[in-house]
């Protein structure tokens, strides 16, 4: 059995937060969001000492119509400069590519040309092979890499182990634990962590948790993952994230005890940008219909659909998911 | 170091669910609850396999005027027969007194005579001695007794001990700890509760926990206090309480492995009653203003004042708090 790293007091120098408002948020508003708002966040983020700072995903133009989204879905490089110029803070920028969904070989530049610094591959577990050319084409042009292996609640103990070794072996920096659904409780998520920690210490690689707040659990599994190893944390400011979100953002930078991290700016963004985007109806966060999918370990499908529509007969959408099994 | 007791999927028969929401969500509310709420949620518990419902606080009559609350503060035998008639359900009901403001040797009859099960006594650690003789009055009473530390994230380690112990040599049943201010993170919460069941073991009691929701912390803390050992479980539906609330009855039973307790009914009284009585603008449950306080460690009336006046400046709400340290 691992033990805790460090206790709650001490500073972890390993700790690297990441801003994933932009890429998870978008999910909650079609990645509309305004230049001002993502410059804000990136002045934010930058005084309150987050490490990285995701924009987006970088999707293929060829599977997705540009005019049916905002520019963060694609992450065009003009696009992130024309809100960082050439990004001298010390923050990192990353950009998500799922497998499948990106046309990796033709939209990616070498590093040294790009204001990128770190391309994280989104992935199934059956589609570790897939993630790993990705994996090893970004590492080949100079980037940071990490593979966030989604849905891990599903995948069984053999494929997960087999999947932990690939990257082992692999040229990714960072690999992540991803409780997609919301389904774990702290026991668990410490539990699967420490297996990723063994591969990730075996062969020198860092371990990075990205947590959805079903039950209400995103920050207390990122404290319990982080506590087993876990260096890189995401979060996102009010938590916004697809369906019941992400770990808030201002839980963990008050959590944190690095004097790096502070909570002024933030609070300010939150009351100047936050607010008023839920305020203009965009969706996001813990409800029931939530917690029902995150206690059955499924995908938030029909409990985004159920919030869409304004349903809140909770005991006849209980039955609903019940009758899918 | 006390080892987690059962896993996370048996059924561990020590375990009690009390449903808190008239008494805690009461603080809302000022008590004034309909009696076909106060009905149905008696009900729904029943259904539920909810182990002990908490009517209320039993306040002094003398200290407090009937007139500026809801009936619940007061918690008469009668109006409490009037909801439940003689409680013919496995359910137990509790009401709760809080050292100082009861008029414990005038307001209790004998068990024998009474619907109520048990008797909570609330107070701050200083208040220890006055604790005890109102359980040992009750005791001799005949009522099942429980002693709810509140503050115990303020109380130092040495007067926690010796409360402990006096605890420990009284004829209290059930020793509480309480996280007033929603300041426990989860790894603090398991090292408290590991204590609370040292002494609980050696005098052959049992441990409860009471949690706040100020860092959505009050359902990762009431599992993890669980894991090591406490057995009664406070819980409130949505999470219903003072400022950032409690640990969400749906959570709780949600997670509970035993086949006696069920969500479709507290479902159910969800849509029906907690979403109407939220509607009518009775307000609680986790916000930033709260996680400020809860990560500060201090009582939450100031975000519940700033929850109040409407207000959404955090950046200065966090600058007024630290400058009152």
């Amino acid at each position: 059995m691992t033990a805790r790293k460090g206790n709650l007091m001490m500073v972890r120098d390993d700790i690297k937060v990441l801003d994933a408002t932009i890429r998870d948020g978008g999910l909650c508003n079609n990645f509309e969001f305004s230049d001002e708002f993502v410059q804000e966040l990136y002045k934010t983020n930058i005084k309150s000492g987050v490490d990285y700072m995701e924009f987006g995903y970088r999707a293929s133009k060829n599977l997705f119509d540009e005019s049916q989204f905002g520019k963060w879905k694609f992450c065009a490089e003009e696009d992130i400069r024309n809100i960082v110029g050439d990004n001298i803070s010390d923050m990192k920028i990353s950009v998500m590519a799922d497998v499948g969904r990106t046309d990796f070989k033709e939209d990616f530049i070498p590093k040294a040309e790009s204001v990128i610094d770190m391309v994280r591959v989104a992935c199934y577990i059956h589609q570790m092979p897939a993630a790993i050319e990705m994996i090893e084409h970004f590492h080949t042009l100079g980037y940071e890499t990490a593979c966030n292996i989604m849905a891990a609640t599903q995948a069984n103990t053999g494929q997960l182990e087999e999947a932990l070794e690939m990257l082992g072996q692999s040229n990714v920096d960072i690999i992540y634990l991803v409780d997609s659904y919301g389904a774990f409780y702290p026991e668990n998520a410490g539990d699967y962590v420490k297996k990723y920690v063994e591969v990730a210490e075996k062969y020198g690689k860092q371990v990075g948790f990205h947590a959805h707040n079903n039950q209400n659990l995103a920050f207390a599994n990122t404290v319990e993952t982080m506590s087993y190893g876990a260096s890189y944390l995401d979060a996102t400011a009010m938590g916004m994230g697809r369906g019941a979100g992400n770990c808030a953002m201002e839980l963990l930078l008050g959590f944190l005890k690095n004097p790096k991290y502070n909570l002024y700016s933030l609070l300010t963004f939150i009351e100047n940008y936050m607010i008023p985007l839920k305020a203009s109806g965009v969706k996001w966060g813990y409800d029931i219909q939530y917690l029902l999918t995150g206690q059955l370990n499924r995908h938030p499908r029909e409990a985004i659909a159920f919030t869409k529509e304004g349903r809140t007969d909770y005991c006849e959408f209980y039955k609903q998911l019940l009758d899918f099994d």
